[in-house]
């Protein structure tokens, strides 16, 4: 039988990435220049020190509790220039409109990437727009690229690092890790999907719960002045579990998690308990995992306390060669695998 | 009565025209450092000697005579950025699919654009992969965002501008045209046009026209190595009609076009004419209009002739005050204005 993509292969878990590893990324193998290829499926790549990072927004609605598909696709953008350790210098935008859609939504929408972008001091530099009839696409969606330059706190920062150990990669990439490294996650996780999921179904969750949807570059900022930072990750599709799992793989590394630490709201943790969903498999799109050399971890925790988006930050655990994969220790104090998702449990958040 | 998006907004034409600048720039007006800001409504943007361009592609069929989506996207990319004087680096690829689509086609698509840009030396180094529910999208979109670098050439080749007269911008911009310069076609204009078209609806035209998909970074450089280049732009939406209004708005000059000297062949000359399509309302995708100084006109020329993909190239016309807007000398004899198409007479031909 003929092999026919399923909403699985787009979540963010295994099957994403074996989609990927087995029918995209084996064909672009040649990769010229770059000092941070497609091949190290980070957050973005690097080439000639210009960070290059797409995303395609689907989201559904395109208006939510806490955001939009605008605020989303600028903030989606900023964030994963920002997590290799670079400063997001500017953004392109390329629209895709359904004939009929709204000329009013569509600038409900604008508006709201213009706001975000200028909050974030990232403008949005060029554009395309491309409508097509009714029925070939959803009503409207977005892509986001973005360009970005080698943050100078970032050399100063790996440069801290060193004063305890030695360092594989000079960004912040996923297989920088190695045991006695700490892992902080900088605020409440899973409030974009449950806050998605729980408006367009009608569940009622959204009064307690909202998208977290931010723009990251300023606290990374923060935090690399801070210094001791290897590696950071956005814990997008796929949540905690996709993000520590990439972690794991690409830094041949155990991860040893504390479940009890990791910041989870009372209204997150009923939905998922009443939906039957794991938190930790949830997409985030305001928060940043770090990775951090012990020696630094209570001080970028204390810049993390002090910063808006990272007020709610908590060190949720290390790295280890004592275990093997992801193993979560249990609040009631067993011990699980914590697998990357197969999907993601909420499909069209992002 | 609400205003919704029409098929003609995304035509490459004055409707498009309007949409962006009413309901999308005017929001974007934050540009941050910007050199050549998204005002300029340029093929490209440039921010910190960065080059950005973005564009989503929509083109149906997904193979069709001449090339595919992907061949089409990545041409498309570095095309943009090679326009305004930049040697394109590197590009990202946001897929957009829709779920029971073929992964075999699918492949067939990722092979292509890896194919064409090893052929081109401009490695996709970053990705995004959405996957949404049957309904959301047609089948399989994709965004291609480039950036590039000022090409070493640009700067000799604006020298060389210099020897005969001053220039406004130091990139190849629209508006950099003045009086006395010259319009040189690369080669054949209307072939991708009317290869889709024709194939889309069977007309059977398609034995004769395949679309020009190609990519370009090549010949600019060809072009720029010459010297006396002020501005060029690819004639896709809207054809050439669309591209030479915009240099006669953004440079406020008239120009006088000579149809007889305009590149087409037989078969697109055949198909227009049974069709009722100006040919120059027609999107190409592996062609260039350049605005060059007289005295280097010949001397440019000559190195596109040498070029595979400027074998039929041919000065068109002339930049001129004698005539306001844009004015083409008729086979005939006759003289008529050459609108902005309202909207391209094919649509999803991108």
């Amino acid at each position: 039988m003929p092999k026919t993509i399923s909403l699985a292969h787009g979540a963010g878990g295994s099957m994403m990435d074996a989609l990927i590893k087995e029918h995209i990324m084996r064909h672009f193998s040649f990769q010229g220049r770059a000092e941070v290829p497609l091949q190290m499926l980070d957050d973005a790549a690097v080439i000639d020190d210009v960070v290059l990072s797409t995303d395609s927004h689907t989201v559904s609605p395109l208006i939510f509790p806490g955001g939009d598909i605008g605020s989303l696709a600028v903030c989606g953008t900023i964030n994963d220039v920002s997590m290799v350790g670079a400063r997001p210098l500017a953004l392109s935008a390329g629209f895709i409109l359904e004939e009929g859609f709204s000329v009013d939504t569509m600038e409900v929408i604008v508006r709201s990437m213009a706001r975000v972008a200028k909050s974030a001091g990232v403008p949005i530099i060029t554009g395309d727009t491309k409508v097509v009839e009714r029925g070939a696409v959803q009503q409207f969606m977005v892509n986001t690229s973005g360009v970005g330059k080698r943050r100078p706190e970032l050399d100063r920062n790996l440069k801290e690092v060193e004063r305890y150990r030695p360092v594989k990669y000079r960004w912040l990439l996923d297989a920088n890790l190695k045991p006695g490294d700490v892992l902080i996650a900088s605020g409440l996780l899973g409030e974009h999907g449950i806050a998605l999921l729980s408006f367009r179904e009608g569940y009622g969750f959204e009064t307690r719960v909202k998208s977290d949807v931010a723009a990251l570059n300023g606290l990374m900022g923060s935090v690399l002045a801070a210094g001791g930072v290897v590696t950071a990750k956005d814990p997008t599709r796929g949540g905690l579990a996709n993000t520590v799992n990439e972690f794991a793989e690409k830094s041949r590394v155990g991860v040893l998690l504390d479940e009890a630490s990791i910041p989870i709201s009372e209204g997150v943790r009923a939905a998922c308990e009443l939906l039957g969903i794991d938190p930790l498999e949830i997409g985030n799109e305001g928060k940043v995992i770090l990775g951090v050399v012990k020696e630094k971890a209570d001080e970028v925790l204390g810049v993390l306390h002090r910063h808006p988006l990272g007020r709610r930050a908590a060190i949720i655990g290390e790295i280890t060669s004592q275990v093997k994969g992801v193993v979560l220790e249990t609040e009631v104090g067993g011990r699980r695998i914590l697998q990357k998702p197969l999907g993601d449990p909420i499909p069209r958040i992002c």
